[in-house]
């Protein structure tokens, strides 16, 4: 399983400034700490950026590639943003993400073509609702994976997202159980060794306080990693969480295990 | 889930000499402290009794029952206080339980059916060896669930045990990844809901410190709810433990989530 620093988020108001300001210190310093804690990967998590989005998702990956050796996610909506962190990139990008609506669809599969890079797919109805069961999210993965083959990406370029759901949802934990399905089956029912993704902290949306936000994603990471999924997006800066996935390694890993 | 107490322990020093002395106040103190941390049933671990089988688990039973209002499970390996045990208990006593040893199937099996109580069978070769692999551990399966039926013994009163293993084994880590296999396929290969229990501290045998041993059953016991694992017994005076129990239980279960 590896691990994807969630992070970098323009959200932040020390983030969402820097990328105003082009100052790429505090963005430098983030991926450095998450590097430090043990992130594999950095999701570049920089929303629409419906201004700016060339510049700003540029100078972006060019900041965090220059601060770390690590891989990057380009984790937006705006298929202009993802063009631009495709080029700026040295190395290959993983686009995140697409669902089966048609329009970022017929935007940017033709660019995970074109790289040739990893592309997340996230197990949405079209409509961009969340489906109800595992069934439907096992219908949303044959048909993304369709639209996928039919674009011409190779199978092993593709990474599922099943949508972890907020457990405050009126069926979040129905929901979650059937993402555990999808994770472990998908390999049966697409026929090949397909990886997954999944972001940890969505599970906690709206929960009181941070012990509860850990307790909760330090229950449901053993279950993702038990049931198979190959990379996870979660708060590497949390190190309780990041102590929960170590002891998850140890146990699924199949190598020879060792207390520390 | 249900939450079972290993915590009454023979080889504690003080219920040790409780035991031996027939004092009830150390027993009493320590079935109430469960009870008030959450167990929902107390695991009687007598040890074999080598001495006095009859009396002491009498004893046991006895002064458990006059603590708590909890379903109890005699956990021993002497088929004379399992018969003492049951005799004294004043509602059904689950065994704790039997193995494809031949002498103790003779000797344990009529009691369970005599006494129409639950049976926990542990998945070990005859010869008392944990199996290497889920398969072994699956045939283990099916050879006792055949030799409890022959018996006469429902289905429904068989509780399997897959025998979770101390990481610290040179091939603990995949031990226990076949563990989580078999609770998830047992009722596929067997046709019914069997009922599955697993002892959680095994896992963690040999741990250096109390809070690795926390981190790994910490992490170890989500995926054990996740597999659909119908019993789990464990330390329930461990505050951590439990809170992760409750976490685990609020993702599987299938009622309205609510943070607390």
């Amino acid at each position: 399983m590896i691990i994807v620093a969630d992070n970098l988020r323009i959200t932040l108001p020390a983030i969402g400034r820097a990328v105003n300001r082009l100052d790429p210190a505090p963005i430098r310093q983030m991926v450095r700490s998450c590097r430090d804690a043990g992130a594999q990967a950095i999701d570049i998590n920089s929303g629409p950026l419906s201004r700016s989005p060339e510049e700003k998702m540029t100078f972006l990956v060019r900041t965090v590639q220059a601060a770390v050796e690590l891989p990057i996610v380009l984790d937006t909506a705006n298929p202009r943003a993802v063009a631009a962190g495709l080029a700026a990139s040295r190395c290959k990008a993983i686009i995140n993400g697409v669902s089966l609506a048609p329009k970022r669809l017929e935007r940017i599969l033709p660019m995970a073509c074109q790289y040739d890079c990893d592309i997340i797919g996230y197990l949405l109805h079209p409509n961009g609702h969340v489906p109800a069961d595992a069934s439907g999210r096992m219908e949303a993965a044959v048909a993304l994976f369709g639209a996928m083959q039919s674009a011409g990406i190779p199978p092993e370029r593709i990474i599922i997202d099943p949508v972890v759901a907020p457990l405050a949802w009126q069926d979040g934990n129905r929901q979650n159980m059937a993402v555990l399905e999808v994770i472990q089956t998908l390999p049966d029912l697409l026929g090949f060794p397909v990886r997954t993704i999944a972001g940890l902290s969505n599970l906690t949306s709206g929960a009181p306080d941070p012990e509860t936000r850990r307790r909760y994603q330090g229950a449901f990471l053993p279950m993702l990693a038990a049931a198979g999924l190959s990379m996870i997006l979660l708060n590497v800066l949390d190190p309780a969480i990041m102590r929960t996935v170590d002891a998850s390694l140890r146990i699924t890993g199949g190598t020879v295990f060792s207390w520390q």
